[in-house]
């Protein structure tokens, strides 16, 4: 078995400023490709301690990497520490100014002297391009080891870790066949889902593992394999995974890299229906989330954010009297909502959604985390009234996740 | 300076199941009481590596604070293995038993074998209430260094640092007084910053330091000192943010725990001013991202998302010719949004916003990355071309952030 150490530089992690992302993400894509993270180890920019960890960290695993530290800024020691660990020498290199230089051209900004330091890199290692940004990356691989450095902002971290870190592995590396396979599921708890597959995981062979991965109204199941002959593998996961999906067939949405919204697109898109939006407690979230999809101009046509009542009065078309009796938190101002949202848009189907997201706005018979969420199309709507949590951040995120679910159910049951 | 090193145990950390974010929370808590942390160590449950790593531990600080590895499975050794290190015994403890026996009668379950295990604790040392949970901690205090045992599961840990560990810490050990100050800046670049504070980092005194925070589109400045006498420790900190502002003061959106969106709506609220949004590209960020915030309803009206041509001309009355002729994405319709916005909503303030976010959709001439904002009320509109990256997440984020800032700067100068 491969091992790698994870070293993490920078002090907003040691005062808890910022939360490590970086390594579960890296530990998760390690994971993927069979190789087993031995030790995380969160540091500061200090030489003597880089210099220490790096050292224990080279002595007990076959893959180091490193992030932070790398910036143009003066407490960014992290490359100059590991040409003095590798004895190396910096060096120009045209190619990483090209990709400064290109950078600042389409920000239309002045290359300042710091930022051209950054083209210098180690004679005897090899550059990783940064796709997203200024500071290059680096890799030394000596003695059959291999130590990169990367920086500490994440999507320039996964950039490289993607595009360069993970086939440089691939390729120079050993590695044991590894198989996995994503069921997606929403609208259901873990438990609930565990329930259901009490058998299926008794019944599971050893070299097969299955996680539960919870995250806001959703549950990720991962299903993996670990072997010497891939097609056997590939072959047993993918009948396992079928197996499963049989059993919890109602809470899937897609599988692997599928996503809510971009199986939403989907299903739109082969059913050519144009959809559109009413957002009032979600103020935008059910909107952003649709729009995070590339390619999703082809289905959406947009969406009012009616988080007064006067534009749900005035846009939307709801009745005056709905909402001074029934309250903007209602199964009849939700359906008004939906139906002014399909007239006002000219759209095939929709969804309307109003709650108290809160902290204020709570009463006795509604309280915090109601939400009132509807889907439909001229003929038919649904609407539902549901409670969630006493947080707002978390009801604006579960309620537009079960607006969502409810939106691909109701697409699957249309023509 | 006292320093702490913490160990995460917990195999469900190490394939990257589990963000850690139990080790940012101790050490903000840590820091903010002149706790120094270290290291953050994430290993796995396996005896040989955590006797290892606490006794490098213990060699580098005078304080270990371990989670995770504390329940009454058999994969949870850190119990033993800590017993083993400091050669203690395990004896019966009444007093963790019956908060067992409480929990347990509360829950109505049945109090397995495992679990009563969980009433021994070490003969020498002190064991810490579980006020959430039935597995106590355990804290050695040996030659004047302390090692702290807790539960992983979040909430149980914060109760016990809390509740005991952290008073613990201020009891046994002299701390320095630590003062902390963030300045917080939008729509400028790390490195730009830093050319403005050359003069101003070569002139800190030692004990006081600047680190830079970038995320998309903003950067945190964090101003840091350290010392013996807190009244002129605060002092100095003060001056030296208010030094370091009026450098570069245009760039400044707030300090400390201030938020973009939170202090746009402060703008708002002391103006009495109502907010209304057009967005196309950015399809509900920025709409999600002013209504995060509590209490956005006594500011915000609503939003159209126009993110077809056809909700741009028939909900925000963009002109057809308008379209055909300079497009979407352009200074004169991106004017036109504004001015529906206006109207449309009724507001006092509208931002409108379209452009490329990609990755299809660009041109030779409005490449993807290319967005047009503006801001502006019924007298004065502020409309910009700006080209940010290829990148359709980033884009989104990017130029919503933007907007803000636009925004802000706009609140600012009107009455």
């Amino acid at each position: 078995m491969l091992n790698a150490t994870l070293l993490s530089i920078g002090d907003e992690l040691l005062i808890g400023q910022t939360i490590n992302t970086n390594v579960s993400w890296m530990a998760e894509k390690l994971n993927d490709i069979g190789v087993n993270v031995l030790h995380m180890i969160t540091l500061a920019d200090v030489e003597n301690d880089i210099l220490k960890q790096l050292d224990i960290a080279l002595s007990e695993s076959d893959i180091v990497l490193i992030t932070g530290g790398l910036g143009p800024t003066s407490d960014d020691i992290t490359l100059a520490t590991l040409c003095k660990y590798f004895q190396s020498e910096l060096v120009w290199n045209q190619q990483v100014m090209d990709n400064i230089d290109q950078i600042f051209a389409l920000r239309k900004r002045m290359i300042t002297e710091e930022t051209r330091n950054l083209a210098f890199v180690p004679n005897d290692a090899i550059p990783i391009y940064n796709s997203q940004g200024t500071a290059p990356g680096t890799i030394f691989y000596k003695n059959g080891k291999m130590t990169a450095s990367m920086p500490g902002v994440p999507y320039e971290m996964k950039a490289m870790m993607t595009e360069t870190v993970l086939p440089f592995i691939q390729e120079n590396f050993q590695l044991p066949f590894i198989v996995h396979s994503h069921i997606l599921t929403a609208g259901v708890g873990e438990t609930q889902i565990a329930g259901h597959l009490v058998d299926f995981e008794k019944a599971l062979p050893e070299h097969l593992k299955l996680a539960y991965l919870p995250s806001l109204g959703k549950v990720r199941l991962r299903l993996t394999g670990k072997g010497d002959d891939y097609p056997t593998l590939q072959k047993l996961v993918e009948e396992k995974t079928e197996e499963l999906a049989t059993l919890i067939e109602p809470y899937i949405y897609g599988f692997n890299q599928d996503t809510l919204e971009g199986n939403i697109g989907k299903i739109l898109l082969e059913k050519k229906l144009q959809l559109g939006l009413a957002e009032s407690c979600t103020g935008g979230f059910i909107s952003h989330a649709i729009t995070a999809i590339p390619g999703a101009s082809n289905y959406f046509k947009g969406g009012i954010i009616a988080y007064s009542n006067e534009i749900k009065r005035k846009v939307l078309g709801v009745n005056e009297e709905t909402l001074s009796q029934k309250g903007a938190v209602s199964e009849a101002c939700v359906e008004e909502m939906l139906e002014g949202a399909l007239q006002v848009l000219e759209v095939d189907v929709a969804v309307a959604i109003s709650g108290i997201a809160g902290p204020g706005g709570g009463t006795k018979e509604k309280p915090v985390g109601t939400v009132v969420i509807g889907v439909g199309n001229k003929d038919k709507k649904h609407i539902k009234t549901l409670t969630f949590t006493s947080d707002r951040t978390k009801n604006i995120q579960i309620s537009g996740t079960v607006a969502l679910v409810m939106l691909r159910k109701f697409l699957l049951t249309i023509l």
